[in-house]
């Protein structure tokens, strides 16, 4: 099963776009809940319960699990596990490198930790990239536009009148695998989404930086007009750390929840005649 | 101390700009030594005995152990902990992220791995490349031009005129942090060597490339003129694999040796008054 099949049946079953950020640390562990690798599994094996039927895909970003050392990659490691069969995983990784290292990257993340895509960096071109895609059933997401402020550094460089991140996403588009390659583009910037939409009219999008990050949800999805249909949204911190009390599943499945419905609001009031769900 | 004085010392006290990669495989490791986490990790501290006072700097990079999972992570961090005092250890590592996420990273690779530098990724901005160099004593190397085949997808767009690596130097130069960043310029390319050195004089370079992917010593050395006496080579599979017998260590020695001396001998042919011992 191709990971854009899965993806869409649980978006089908789920009725959500949601994609839910599972990014811990142990300062913001809620109140309760041990501050170690076991705390930071329990935590997040309760928030996967608390919005699994909430959320189409879940997205653990590995510099977090990193951070507590080898524990933290068993940690990542069971983190997927947990996660019920039928909602694919997205490692937000982030790797590149020359052909042979990004395949180790890949093997790390596919055959190591199990999960179904992962987001990759643009920056060394196709060799980076075309390890994590030539394997069954996988799937990347090629960072284009940033939702950190000073993704403009590089990304908005002018080159024949445009900037940069739309070359990243025109070449993406014509490496021709849009069952196999996506594009992230932040929630952030509706200009950038936008013209990004316009540029790969047949990827499937995955825009971070709603909530924490100050993402406009309603501008974004007006910005990528036909584009959001095929687009995942993505929080973390606005779920996972909703509640920092005893009923803290309850808060992130609420947030979960108000979010699902927002973003199917907002899909809807782009284009009422799709169903969401 | 800085890194850049740490690996001053290293460079003075060995004679050598040579650094060793560390970029183990299973596959790769030498007839007798166990295919294992356990085996990788004697492999490495081998190979570091065997080199240590030839080499200026050793990098792993960190895909290699990402492939063996949570016990891969411990390895590396052994491997870390197994170089001598003195000599630096620099994470091949390429990340880069959102601030946040981006100063979960530098915790992982400066307190946990216990690294002296790393390597990163341009994309992102600045935001992705200062939570590595806000620490003291600590330095990170930016990618600009990278040793694969397909680095010109990015990195050769022309903007206004010159391609994108070279805007990434001056970028980089124009964060006046000269004793915290250094640039990655691949040895596989004079040309870009060359502009990279008259765009950002200052900066440190770590160039890779030479051996198994067929860098140029000589002709980067030249291209690189008085930058070249700044500059790291690494050599990663030529030296740490150069034996596949149970004499291993034995040619792993040899073939440092016989490469910190090219080095040197390329270095004296650019500039014959200047001591590089």
């Amino acid at each position: 099963m191709s990971f854009l099949d899965k993806l869409t049946a649980a978006i089908r079953r789920n009725g959500s776009k949601l994609c839910v950020g599972l990014d811990p640390t142990l300062d913001a562990l809620p109140a309760g809940v041990e501050r170690s690798a076991a705390g930071v599994l329990r935590f997040n094996q309760t928030i996967i319960e608390a919005t699994a039927d909430l959320a189409c895909a879940f997205k653990p970003n590995l510099a977090f699990y990193e951070t507590l050392g080898a524990e933290g990659w068993r940690v990542l490691a069971e983190t997927v596990r947990s996660v019920p069969h039928g909602i694919p995983v997205i490692a937000d990784a982030k790797r590149s490198d020359i052909g042979s290292t990004a395949a180790a990257y890949a093997a790390a993340i596919f055959d190591g930790l199990r999960c179904d895509a992962c987001t990759v960096n643009p920056y060394l071109g196709y060799d980076g990239v075309a390890p994590f895609i030539d394997r069954p059933g996988r799937f990347a997401f090629v960072l284009c536009r940033t939702s950190n402020p000073s993704a403009g550094d590089l990304q908005d460089l002018v080159i024949n009148g445009e900037p940069l991140y739309r070359h990243v996403a025109r070449r993406v588009r014509d490496w021709h695998r849009p069952q196999e390659l996506g594009l992230v583009v932040g929630a952030t910037d509706p200009v950038a989404a936008s013209a990004v939409a316009e540029d790969a009219t047949d990827l499937w999008l995955l825009a971070p930086g709603l909530g924490a990050q100050g993402g406009d949800l309603a501008a974004s999805a007006d910005a990528l007009g036909a584009a959001a249909s095929h687009t995942l949204w993505n929080a973390s911190r606005a779920i996972a750390n909703a509640g920092h009390g005893p009923d803290y599943a309850h808060q992130a499945r609420a947030a979960a929840q108000t979010l699902r419905d927002r973003i199917n609001d907002a899909l809807n009031a782009i284009n009422p005649h799709a169903s969401q769900s």
